[in-house]
């Protein structure tokens, strides 16, 4: 019974390796290598453990920790969606349900359980730990565009406006953080490396 | 001084995005792609909160998590060591103190300690957190090799009896997982993957 667990344990393990394969928009400063999840999901999670203090509410650090290490494991079937994507985003909801569905029920059913929940928890953002975890998801891609020549802001449609936007829920989750990203996109507009 | 303090922490941020580029030994199952360390501190972070059941001493799983999401950082400045190279041990440790010293220090002074800290009893492997952190960072490679037909296996020197003893940290720690580890060896000796 528990080998037996264990080896649904072991085939998700195998499964996810493939996370590391979904490509995102980033590229890894200093390099034309386009990032991928599983490091974009291991940044989040050191950058929960170092700016935890920075949050408005108290809040649960292990979930935090646990949902951005998960958040991203459904693009390992519906790949990357681009934030500044609205067509990409139209049918996003679906596609990533569908994955969820597959990639989660790998694990036993009481483990494929609390990762849906985690998933969900992160995706409704309606608890503060969900709220902190998305303040680090926009925060991330925003200082490596400010260390790669604005790489990803270079794509059509993309301008302050909308990244402002983007990282608008810092603004009463984490507003040292807010004010450090509008700091940051001030000085990109400056720098010409973000259309004003 | 709140300022100030979140510069040191961005500035760490930074730094240590570095662990992406950082090449270990292994392949991305399916790909001739070399797994970089970001991607497998995300895999042993996620491996922890899968398998932690299966640890034999009852334990704090947000330390292990901390522990093996910041267990390579210093690998940025000291490169990785091939776990079979005992030429490349001989000065590791020499090399990863000064690593650590330098990267751990642009945090403010108490998170670099708490960083210290937190390395420093990972590599003691003293604390059931850091031997079942250990229990993670051997058989992880292992899975690894085994899905990409012994790929860091083929290297001169390495064999099923090395194999075996690097693997001897699971045998009181994670009992299951020590059996499943000794299985998919006499399997790969087996297949032909593994010298015996």
């Amino acid at each position: 019974m528990n080998k037996e667990r264990l080896l649904k344990q072991i085939e998700f393990i195998v499964e996810i390796d493939k996370l590391k394969r979904v490509l995102r928009q980033n590229v890894v400063i200093g390099t034309k290598s386009q990032e991928d999840d599983a490091q974009h999901s291991w940044h989040l999670a050191v950058m929960a453990i170092i700016l935890v203090e920075h949050a408005a509410q108290k809040l649960d650090i292990l979930k935090v920790i646990k949902m951005v290490l998960i958040h991203d494991l459904v693009e390992i079937d519906a790949g990357d969606t681009f934030c500044y994507d609205e067509k990409g985003y139209e049918d996003k909801a679906q596609r990533e349900n569908r994955a969820a569905q597959r990639l989660f029920n790998i694990l036993p059913q009481d483990q494929a359980r609390e990762i849906w929940q985690l998933w969900q928890e992160f995706e409704a953002m309606e608890t503060a730990e969900a709220r902190f975890a998305a303040c680090l998801d926009r925060i991330q891609p925003l200082i490596l565009n400010y260390h790669t020549q604005g790489h990803t802001w270079q794509k059509p449609g993309v301008n302050s406006e909308k990244v402002l936007k983007r990282n608008g829920v810092l603004k009463d989750n984490a507003p040292l953080l807010w004010e450090y990203a509008k700091e940051i996109i001030e000085k990109s507009i400056e720098k010409g490396i973000l259309r004003p």
